[in-house]
């Protein structure tokens, strides 16, 4: 088969598109026939070398992909050859093929595409495991969603209001901000022109963000904490303003609030499995149902790989880049 | 009646024993004779001008109490003139009397004196709210606890050994070491001689602290996350080190760890309430079966309470200092 590689680590011309071996599933894993795969944040820093596939995960970038279940490892059970399916990845789906733990399997939702399967399982399982699952968002709170334009910040938006939730979003400029109005937001503030701290406070009568999900990490940390109500929950999940920031556990401790920070990709098996039923007995019905949906800005074909990182650093998407391999149909 | 008072803020002298107007129950609340009270590090933070009483709280000093019920205010039920109570409080436990929300009463536990009962309701009602309602200890993990020989600490190490948790923790000496080691813990740690990060690493195969409950802050923040094990959960409950430190959220992101910080005093009545039934359902029952006993360091004049806040800030003192009113019985 062939998939994007990365002989040395470096700038988006750094993904190499060549033939390798074809992946075998292991006990317990799905070989998947990839119909469309997706960028991630993660994946810039695995290509700049800053990011490395845990052990015994496919050195191949791509945290998710839709496709067409091709074998069964042994002691497989619940699904079968010709199944379409999307997948949760701990690496590998840039490629014509992955072998995936059948724990991190979904079925296509039902009234979704094939191909825009694959825009779902990092944001859902990212969202709705922060969100949900650690931070606890309750109806008729408020969630501060960081980057609302993306990936994750549209999943954050749609998942908040159908629980009931209010919402506000920090994005960059008026159309990202419109388009998350359109997908339910309801406080819209530009981190370009605007302070998020005193924003956030103004539309709460001064109480703050219930829950934060942040994806800046050690630049926000100090005005996240101000932004936080009192039992606020901050839920960081990226660190693209640095990962060492000054704490101001005075504030924390008047708030009584928390602090957590997760990721997905390093999470052992069980975890992961635990995570993908929830987000199928969750968020499934909602995307059937089609109060929640997938946001994807375009496709780009898998060998160009390099054009869909380009996209992502920009910053110029609105939701998901999809990769689209030359073998699917 | 007489209370410990404050008129200028200051060194242990700045206590001054005076007479004062009697507290009067308001709605909801019941006036409690009091046999005995205890000093917290948050009544030395209070007399330096450092830890204002919330809105509504009495200006005096003390946040537990033990003692009997003499009035009724309107509105309550479940008690009678004449229980012998403990309770926490916001304030006013440093005086004759104390006007006390019913929510926040608990009955003598079974076995126990009265005067003795006012050594648990912080201790119970912080351990329980941090290391089990927000870090949800489990059996089997294992919790580090600094300042082990404290009130806290020496209630933190029977609760947890009694959920059947393993537990280590940190105290200045052998003396204070000992003592924990007779309440039950496990790892000993000698913080004056060892690096705390190095011991628990040793003793749990290099695995860290499931929960950390903490009394330091910011001079412990970056070795307690260093000390954390992956979905670690670290509770902060007081800033005896600073209140401003380096957080190094990669590390909190790769172990998918937690920073919580809390403090009691400044809840809602209904949070308080809802803590001390808690505390009844879960610890009461243990200290009637003899299995978690308060640690009395001992009891000192209410009137003298300076020598109390000597005690509390030399350090030399294991487990609780009570102090005990000229009119108890």
């Amino acid at each position: 088969m062939h998939a994007i590689t990365i002989p040395e680590p470096g700038g988006p011309e750094a993904l190499v598109w060549a033939e390798v071996p074809d992946p075998v599933p292991g006990d317990g894993e799905v070989l998947v026939d990839v119909v469309s795969s997706a960028v991630n944040r993660a994946d810039v820093l695995q290509r700049q070398g800053f990011y490395n596939p845990p052990p015994g995960a496919s050195p191949y970038p791509g945290l998710e992909c839709a496709g067409r279940v091709s074998a069964l490892g042994p002691g497989v059970t619940g699904w079968a050859v010709g199944d379409e399916v999307c997948a949760l990845l701990a690496g590998g789906g840039y490629a014509e093929k992955v072998a995936v733990p059948a724990g991190q399997l979904l079925p296509v939702p039902e009234g979704l595409d094939l191909a825009s399967a694959a825009a779902l399982p990092e944001v859902t399982a990212t969202v709705w495991s922060n969100v949900f699952m650690v931070a606890h968002l309750r109806p008729a709170e408020t969630l501060l969603v960081h980057g609302g334009s993306s990936g994750i910040g549209t999943m954050a938006i749609q998942l908040a209001k159908a629980v009931g939730a209010r919402v506000a979003v920090t994005a960059g400029g008026p159309e990202k901000l419109a388009r998350c109005a359109e997908l339910g937001a309801d406080i819209l503030i530009d981190y370009r022109e605007q302070d998020f701290v005193e924003e956030i406070r103004k539309a709460t009568d001064g109480a703050g963000a219930d829950v934060i999900l942040d994806i800046i990490g050690a630049k926000y940390l100090d005005r996240n904490v101000q932004a936080l109500a009192v039992n606020g929950r901050l839920a960081i999940i990226g660190l693209q303003g640095g990962a060492k920031g000054e704490l101001n556990l005075g504030a924390l401790l008047t708030k009584r609030a928390a602090v957590t920070a997760t990721s997905l990709r390093g999470r052992p098996l069980a975890e992961k499995a635990a995570i993908v039923a929830a987000v199928r007995e969750h968020v499934w019905p909602l995307i059937a149902e089609g109060v929640v949906k997938p946001v994807i800005d375009r496709t780009v074909p898998m060998r160009d790989a390099a054009e869909g990182h380009r996209v992502m650093e920009s910053s110029a998407h609105i939701g998901k880049v999809l990769l689209k391999p030359p073998t699917a149909a």
